[in-house]
């Protein structure tokens, strides 16, 4: 791949203050842009000054939520260099969200190719500070400028960075969870494997109620049954539940998440009892009143792992391990912070130093 | 509302042929914008040159699908006056849209109010020729510059305009419909009954394939059951079976057509018998194979009415009506185009004469 260059003439200010950085608020000065049409294929790969991206009215992005996008970091280590974590595995699954919607995506080898000249350019974007990471957002949206509905013809992939804080500035907090039994985010052969606009979309309501009543996210049921556990807000979940490891199933409703996968590695490399699986909400309130549900815990790039303290399910509310982050919960925060930044061994292979 | 108006310096031609419209491709010289934010509600209403959009890389419309739309038309009668069919039904509809979204949207009034104005300064873009209307399409946009996923705090409600050719310019022509088993475009709890952009994404794949073996639509099931008749593509569905006219209740997973409103209120005020229920495939396709099926059609602002001509399902195909435009079917396109039109006159109170 081709891509040229275009430097910024007016560099902004790097942040000062690390511990102020937030989420997704600051970007850097340049993004990755490249077009797509049947024709031509991919091409005009670009790095250029960050700005705003002249949309037509028409557009189809606008209107008919031709849209998907990915997240991942770039991490500095102790030694300076800048790495990915599995950036192939946001490459497969923006192809695979792409399929879903009858775009284009680009090749695993050229998405990551895109990252890692993106991220060299703007190396100096990366955060120093203890769990503050370059936040990176490839996205590919339709562009044809009409109003018809179909299948798009000209699309484009960017890639923009957002300077981000660490998750946890004052120390990991377990969230209070309300399980949601009225709106639907997903259900299969939907859109609910994807990381398309949509589905985004579709979960806002549901969350800000919960925001609302003191809740940090909602846990979704399926759309079908409205009786199986999916997925946090915008986590994957996992529960400990009588010694053994729970997750949902990846059944088409729920988000194949990179750090839900990692865990799943993770943890089965280490002995430990894991199950993919139908998990009901019946199961898990009874586990919950049982004294079987020994942790439970939201799993995602932004948090990486996020304790789950309290679970709310039809207006009654269940602790979990006392509201305090346990022992795996911790244990696969540790392990893998340690090797984003690498203070650990790459045992698995996860990394991807940048030259 | 207090709208500003800056006319363009270089107006486009208007286009000479009519014939060759075709739908959405072309956009009138202006366009009507107007932004919210919390704190100043909705502000700022004009009317611009119609040209590109500004767009930051990170604004919510790109990444969360955060938008939702309306389709309406503006007709020219025999007279020169333009005038809107059930402003106002679009105006609740995107309200109610907006609502599923946690976005915001403009009042009734103020809806129907920048639809006139604006249609107004572009009345001489209205086609003159039989069955072509000035399509316009009032969109809804959330447009926050940071990638967390939050309920949207600036958005932007935005129209444009396209003179569009008759849906029939060689007259109707039956279509051939293949029944959906495998994608899924909405279930109850979600987005179904909105004119938001992650239900077009949604739809996209499965029409593509539909298209690529012969078929001009699919026909959607219901997402839990997999069988309940829902909608057909991007319109809603009518069956006439044994006498009576049948179309799927709006039980959250439809969209509420104002044409299917139309064609039901037009329908009962004649005295046929017309249920909105529940009508499984498997009653549907018992009508086709005992001869019950009299006429099927799609309703929608589009075509009006787009009669239906054969049916596809699991590979079995069945004929309806000789594939040949029933009596039902072409009697709610005159009624209805007769009303638009202002040909007949506008018994229903459904018309609004622009000034």
């Amino acid at each position: 791949m081709n891509i040229t260059i275009n430097k910024t003439t007016e560099p902004k200010q790097k942040p000062q203050d690390e511990s102020s950085l937030g989420f997704g608020k600051i970007f850097t000065d340049h993004m990755f842009l490249m077009d797509y049409t049947p024709e031509k294929g991919w091409y005009d790969a670009r790095i250029v000054p960050f700005g705003p991206i002249p949309v037509h009215p028409a557009s189809t992005v606008l209107h008919y939520g031709a849209e998907v996008f990915e997240g991942l970091k770039a991490y500095r280590t102790a030694d300076g260099t800048v790495q990915l974590f599995r950036p192939e595995a946001n490459a497969q699954r923006i192809i695979d969200s792409a399929e879903r919607l009858c775009m284009p995506a680009p090749s695993v080898e050229d998405f990551v190719e895109a990252l890692k000249t993106f991220v060299s350019l703007e190396k100096d974007w990366v955060p120093h500070s203890e769990g503050a990471s370059l936040y990176l957002r490839p996205f590919i949206y339709g562009d044809d400028h009409a109003l018809g509905v179909h299948t798009v013809h000209h699309n484009v992939f960017c890639i923009i960075a957002s300077p981000s804080g660490s998750y946890y500035p004052e120390g990991i907090n377990p969230v209070k969870i309300m399980i949601e039994d009225e709106d639907v985010r997903a259900v299969r052969g939907g859109t609910g494997y994807t990381k398309c606009g949509g589905n985004y979309a579709a979960s806002m309501r549901a969350g800000e109620r919960a925001v609302q009543k003191g809740f940090t996210q909602v846990l979704w049921l399926d759309g079908v049954e409205r009786k199986y556990i999916e997925e946090v807000g915008s986590m994957n979940v996992m529960f400990k539940i009588d010694g053994e490891i729970v997750t949902p199933a990846l059944l088409g409703s729920i988000l194949p998440g990179v750090t839900r996968r990692s865990c799943v590695e993770l943890l089965k490399a280490e002995g430990y009892k894991v199950s993919e699986r139908l998990l009901s909400v019946d199961e898990l309130i009874d586990a919950c009143e049982n004294g079987k549900l020994e942790e439970a815990w939201g799993t995602g790039t932004a948090a990486v792992v996020s304790p789950i303290g309290e679970l709310s399910y039809k207006g009654k509310n269940y602790i979990v391990n006392d509201f305090k982050i346990g022992e795996v919960t911790q244990h696969l925060y540790d392990e893998l912070t340690s090797i984003q930044w690498g203070k650990a061994p790459d045992k698995y292979g996860w990394v991807e130093k940048l030259d």
